[in-house]
């Protein structure tokens, strides 16, 4: 079973992931900034036990993961940094393939998120409401008639429900278009930003959008929403991409960036992402014989904590660099 | 018959090449700056009867070669580039495997130049008596006892000899060590500068270091001044480049230089030189298997000149770093 993160989806040229996430809060219990550690315990029994009646989840203790293990958890969105950052009572529930992981007393009780390559809205929705289905007939959800349900943060009352896209956009980003579309997706209910780090211009022009609206809408409206307006991105992407590399100097550095990886011996988190990004419209555009999943699996093996966690050995940043450098000319060689 | 641009001789990880030039006039005619263009066709006439006995030289008028001909020649220091931008009734003799030129009514009537692959002084000496004799045996030079053989410039009378080495330096350059070499070197009557532009970091780190004095000395006395000190200055090189490459980081330069050569689609001259320099460094001290003679045959044959002439047709300055970057893929992937 190969991870979503090792694969390429639909619109995989341009979109690298999908991911759902539903947020649930058992009515029994105050919401978890209310709880202290034997709260979180009791509330995380309750749930994996909930689920747990087959074998298609691993029970992780966060205070039991190593930091890098961790944060290469976080790497991956599969958990947020915040989750990553206070392991304390807390706990997940991570299926085999990474494919659906469950912050239990995060924000919420419950955190449940499925992620998927490539553009898969429907389909990791879908996913998301069969497990959450299996947790409702068991459990009773903090649910309000008029409101739908109810979430510690009031951002997220109502459907409960964050759908995101991952985006490569570096056409958009070298035709100063991000700022403009984020006004447009804003009025749209949509939000888009950095995927690596904040800022105007995000290390490797990878973008998260996101809705943004969870009250008076179903789901699926939610979604389709989501979903026609990362389709009109990506035409627009493609577009941008097909004219740059028109340009012979452009051509240039999508080379270069593919002899950097098969020659360099130190290359930095942020680097490889500027490279990576490169090598993409190379291999998007066809000017590059390298598959788009080789590429989606280098850029969350070369982040850092994953890095240092599948080398199972404390690293410096140098001998990141060196080893990040090394597994590049192993793959790209 | 190899040229020597295209080799690798003695000491051939610092020295590139070795150059005698000899001057001399014919007592008869004044000198070329007091002659016109009929004046130098008689001249230059009379000097090749002399020596095209047999078919060793190819006598070459300026005015016949195309531009970049004429700038190749001077790229690969057969001829000056004053030589080159003046073509007015001026020839030269130019041996088959290009080892031995003769400028003929450039600043003297003749220039006679002997050129060798590495560390080559006392044979190129030789080699560049051996033709004067031929011509002293049938020509009378203009010639002082006291002072030696008479120039047009006072800074050549005496033995008209000038020996010069071009070497890379890039440990010395990285140590800012050029500077107080040159006021060494120039208490011990000899002279460095970069060999492509001038500046105090000549591209590339490659220079020419040569004798100045001409007066109250013999050639041979002058070249052993000159090989001594070349051979010093070789071993602090080295020594400066062993440890360099000890750093990590110059490694990894060094190994994106060859990555670079093996994918860039467009290299400018400049950047071409900074990266063979690179290159140079990594092959002198075992990291890159790239033989000496190849590294010293792409020094030459991508300079711009060089280029287009080989291309037999005129190129842009874009065409020729396409075509620079094509060849050294060619040459280097």
């Amino acid at each position: 079973m190969k991870a979503w993160y090792l694969q390429s989806g639909d619109q995989g040229d341009i979109v690298l992931s999908t991911r759902i996430r539903l947020a649930r809060n058992l009515e029994e219990f105050p919401f978890p900034m209310r709880l202290d550690s034997a709260g979180y315990s009791k509330v995380s029994e309750i749930v994996a036990a909930t689920l747990n009646q087959g074998d298609s989840f691993r029970f992780v203790r966060m205070e039991e993961l190593s930091p890098p293990m961790a944060h290469s958890l976080a790497e991956k969105h599969l958990i947020s940094p915040a989750f990553a950052n206070n392991p304390q009572g807390r706990s997940l529930l991570l299926s085999k393939d990474e494919s659906v992981s469950i912050m239990l007393c995060e924000e919420d009780h419950i955190r449940l998120q499925v992620l998927r390559a490539g553009l898969a809205l429907s389909d990791a929705l879908k996913a998301a409401f069969e497990i959450e289905k299996i947790l409702r007939e068991k459990l009773t959800f903090a649910y309000d008639e008029r409101i739908g349900y109810l979430t510690q943060c009031p951002t997220n009352l109502g459907t409960a429900l964050r759908a995101s896209v991952m985006l490569h956009l570096p056409a958009l980003t070298r035709m100063r278009q991000i700022q403009r579309l984020a006004q447009t997706v804003a009025k749209l209910g949509l939000t888009i930003r950095g995927a690596f780090g904040e800022g105007t211009t995000p290390a490797g022009n990878f973008y998260q959008l996101s809705n943004q609206i969870t009250l008076g809408i179903t789901p699926e409206a939610a979604i389709e929403n989501l979903e026609a307006i990362t389709k009109q991105i990506i035409n627009q992407e493609r577009a941008g991409q097909q004219k740059m590399c028109g340009d012979l100097k452009t051509q240039d550095t999508i080379y270069r960036a593919l002899g950097i990886f098969q020659s360099a011996r130190l290359i930095t988190s942020q680097e490889c992402l500027q490279q990576l990004s490169l090598l993409r419209i190379g291999a998007a555009q066809g000017m590059l014989n390298i598959p788009m999943d080789t590429l989606n699996e280098l850029l969350i093996t070369l982040l850092p904590a994953t890095l240092t966690a599948a080398n199972n050995a404390e690293l410096t940043a140098e001998e990141r660099d060196v080893l990040r450098a090394k597994l590049a000319r192993e793959r790209l060689g």
